[in-house]
């Protein structure tokens, strides 16, 4: 499905309801893909993201030494991509080809955007204080693509090993809240 | 429903999600509740769980100043509570008696939880670095209660401007994952 640019101050609706996303990143030509849950939205515009990676994750040194990356929200059709990705590492394994993963060239960033993903944000670290302790990057969102499945994904949402929730029905309350 | 202790190293599976929480925070005998959906997981045991708050929030302040909290998970039928909550200041409003919700003591901090929430994680702020310039707490979840909705709660997810997406069903795929 094709992407189109996404308002840069409407990136929390993509990432604030706790969906794990696919994290790309790249350097000298060679790109990986890591699962990650452990994200959160830091602030409205710019968009501000905080992601949490383990120091042992190979995206880790690629993040660190390039601050760069693109973070794609997959859907309930990507569950075997997702788990896969979470389960080996890109120092051994492409897993772009192992699990059938498309790389697209992003706008703004070397990393690629995954094509198959409803959405994806290129992202710049603007922060990484909070890295060595914590393993924490702030990121602040550059350019985001989304494609018509955004406005009411099937997001995954991971409740811990391998069991992830699938995003149901929405409900909508009157609220002043952004 | 009766709350009985979680083990520490499941907390992530409660946060992990990325569902809304009621925040609760207390000074002086008066007890706060604001609803939060910028938060992550940082680490699995202890749990360490990133929270971001605005510093115009009323709970902002008492989180400073008393450096304990509680995070309380609230499911399906708690949303107008929660959006109520969300869309008033405790500056003026006592929102427990507004919207229903029972301050229950805890074990460990001066936070009250709330009764009606599937679960209640009791905290301390352990890193504030990062506090004034994004508004994030780094807290330390020292004890933790669930009741049986905790293994499957039907938890809220906000998508912005009062649009929550409800957990839906699960699947389970093979994973090494934690």
């Amino acid at each position: 499905m094709r992407k189109r640019p996404w308002p840069l101050g409407e990136v929390y609706r993509l990432l604030e309801p706790g969906p794990v996303v696919l994290l790309t990143t790249a350097r000298g030509g060679k790109a990986n893909v890591m699962a990650l849950s452990w994200q959160t939205m830091l602030d409205f515009e710019p968009p501000l993201v905080a992601l949490v990676l383990g120091d042992r994750d190979w995206s880790y040194g690629l993040l660190r030494a390039t601050r760069e990356c693109a973070i794609n929200v997959p859907t309930a059709e990507l569950a075997r991509a997702v788990v896969g990705a979470g389960n080996c590492s890109g120092r051994d394994v492409d897993k772009f080809a192992r699990f059938g993963l498309t790389p697209a060239p992003a706008s703004v960033v070397r990393a690629p955007l995954i094509a198959e993903c409803c959405a994806s944000l290129e992202a710049r670290v603007v922060d990484a204080r909070l890295a060595r302790r914590y393993g924490l990057f702030v990121v602040e969102v550059v350019a985001a693509w989304a494609d018509a499945r955004a406005a009411h994904p099937r997001t995954l949402h991971h409740r811990g090993r391998g069991v992830f929730m699938v995003a149901g029905r929405e409900i909508r309350l009157p609220s002043k809240m952004r």
